[in-house]
């Protein structure tokens, strides 16, 4: 045994050397700890450091000032220099059942705690999370249920001229075992997402298998396309992409994501066990993922009976070559509505800078008897929310 | 336009502002900045440090004492402080071409390049990468060529005594649009790895795609498990095993992943298009894959005609209820060489710390007579190696 042991030891110092820096120079600590009665500690080794603060979604929000006005943003707070150079903060209450997210403040400088290794990236930003149980945030955990599988597929879409191009697909539990066919939602994601999004930032796997062991979703296919035209794939995944991503993708406001839609249902019901009508299937998404979610359902008014709009970007679209897809949107809506979704969905953050254009168009809907389904949270424009909107969403689906 | 424009920015401000730390507050820099002729330059802003030295794979490197000796580590330099207070360090020299790791290190603490998303995870140590190509790490790029996918699917292990284990599985490109029957390649991770070292660390996705492209590797389903016996999952994929990752993994040299391994290959064959014969299996792994590789290869000495041994963990094989499938190994070995693998494959770093004990292993082998290849590289117990050595043996594979 004691080999073995000596052979643990010199893998920690032999591969390249930094799992050592981890283990031993950050004083082989945990962070960060999260206590029984859900009250959290978190660590920093820095000998050298003058002031360690955190910056976290679980902290009292504080106000940013914008060009859209104040907004709120993660609070922060310091941490206390302990014995041997460790750094703690502790919360002073119990944290409610939520996925959190946070980074260090090093000196004025943002750093990710080099002792938590579960990271997100949302654009070109990576931050820590942890989750905290016993509510809500129970369905965004891995539990001990049956799992769906997690592909990483490539399609062809030669309506963007793309041989190739990245989605996510989630098949439920037990898929590769019967013979069923599944309904299929579509989800998108928003603006500067890509196909891993909804897997990354918004646990959608998660949600899914625990909601379907809980009996409350159906078990479908959930279907995660990237939503920006000009991208293959997301950043590092595509030829030529290993760059900083950046939040503004152009054209994917112009029509040429909703036009070529087709390319990826075609893809889908050719190479999954779908039901191929209107009520089995859905489409959603958050923000862009929203407005795309509009009009595609409103293009195609046979095909979704189910929209799912989160915290929806209710803008002006792009201009471009097939933005006439855009036009007479009304009249549109009034064909889809002619027959009208089994769901229209709608959720809102009561201080998302998007709210007032919500307003405006659950009046437009409420002036024209379209019915529809509305839910308002709190907070704004965040993750956080869109996480709630998929669980709430997802159970009333295919019923 | 505009207003899309301005819908951009307050995204940045709004997702939790961590995106607006990220864009505005690090200077909008770009890090690392790769040349065209492979210099380097790094970039941090940083306006309160003291010291910033950048520690990375691509410097010289330095010798690091521990209880085995001396063994080399990733090098360090210092950034200079310039206009803006971005510091700033260019490699004096291009690099060659290479999948590099680096961290900085701020006032003796190393964190994380903000400017860079690329991020690979070793155990509990988190660091930044970029790809050198015109050379070797072309095929370590993601690149314009037909792309296999990858799932990440579940399966049931009643020998483990789990209903479900993950692993990773690639398939080759076309795989979902034609009928053909495939080769298997079972690619296995090191101690303190997971079922995603082989994709994160190892590039194996794009390795496959590029040599499969250039015709010199033949197409073939790559099946990477978690080989860590009483793990059902990489870490956080898991219930309850989000927490900080560990490099020892207890029973993982016990035989018990050894016994349980046609739970994989029952799996493998009954979901997927595989030629079911010897002649079209192979099996591979690095360091304490290697340790599974020689046993596994050995004890179904009629199922696999490929064996790789990368930087075999060449140990002592640990105690316990399995154990005994260890009992007479030469035995086994002289069973498996009566019938010889068309290919025995060895390949070490001529620093690793497993040297002398490959050395002895080779040997054995010669006194025996059995036919192997072996391929000697520089550096030590290193993905570098291991990324190498895929690239050299997969092409070897099925021909």
């Amino acid at each position: 045994m004691k080999k073995i042991f000596l052979l643990g030891v010199a893998f920690i110092w032999v591969t390249g050397s930094y799992a050592q820096q981890a283990l031993f120079n950050s004083g082989n600590i945990t962070s960060p700890v999260i206590h029984d009665n859900n009250i959290v500690t978190f660590k920093l080794y820095a000998p050298e450091a003058g002031k360690v603060e955190i910056q976290g979604d679980f902290l009292p929000s504080i106000k940013i000032k914008t060009s859209f006005g104040e907004m709120d943003g993660p609070g922060k707070a310091e941490l206390t220099k302990g014995e041997n150079d460790i750094w703690e903060y502790t919360t002073p209450t119990p944290l409610s059942s939520e996925l959190y997210s946070y980074s260090f403040i090093l000196d004025g400088q943002k750093i990710n705690d080099p002792n938590n290794v579960y990271l997100v990236r949302d654009v070109a930003s990576v931050t820590n999370i942890f989750i905290i149980g016993e509510g809500i945030a129970d369905n965004y955990k891995v539990q001990d249920v049956p799992h769906g599988n997690v592909a990483k597929i490539w399609y062809s879409s030669p309506t963007l001229g793309f041989e190739q191009r990245r989605m996510t697909i989630y098949t439920p539990p037990g898929y590769d075992d019967n013979n069923n066919e599944y309904p299929v939602l579509y989800l998108l994601h928003g603006s500067g997402g890509d196909e891993n999004a909804w897997m990354e930032l918004g646990r959608a796997s998660q949600i899914l298998d625990n909601l379907i062991a809980q009996g409350k979703t159906k078990p479908m296919i959930v279907v995660m396309p990237n939503g920006n035209a000009p991208q293959q794939a997301a950043p590092g995944e595509a030829p030529n992409s290993m760059i900083k991503p950046t939040m503004t993708q152009p054209n994917t406001l112009d029509a040429s994501f909703e036009k070529a839609f087709p390319d990826i249902m075609k893809y889908v019901e050719s190479h999954y066990r779908t039901i191929n009508n209107k009520q089995n299937r859905a489409i959603a998404g958050l923000s862009m993922g929203g407005f795309h979610t509009i009009y595609i359902s409103a293009l195609y008014p046979d095909k979704f009976d189910y929209a799912g709009l989160f915290s929806t970007a209710l803008i002006q679209p792009s201009e471009g070559k097939n933005a006439n897809a855009y036009d007479n949107f009304k009249q549109k809506l009034d064909e889809q509505f002619s027959n009208p979704p089994q769901l229209y969905w709608i959720g809102i953050g009561s201080t998302d800078f998007l709210y007032e254009d919500h307003t405006k168009y659950l009046k437009l809907l409420d002036s024209k008897g379209y019915k529809y389904e509305y839910m308002e949270t709190d907070g704004g424009h965040i993750w956080r929310n869109w996480r709630i909107y998929l669980t709430e969403f997802s159970q009333k689906l295919f019923k």
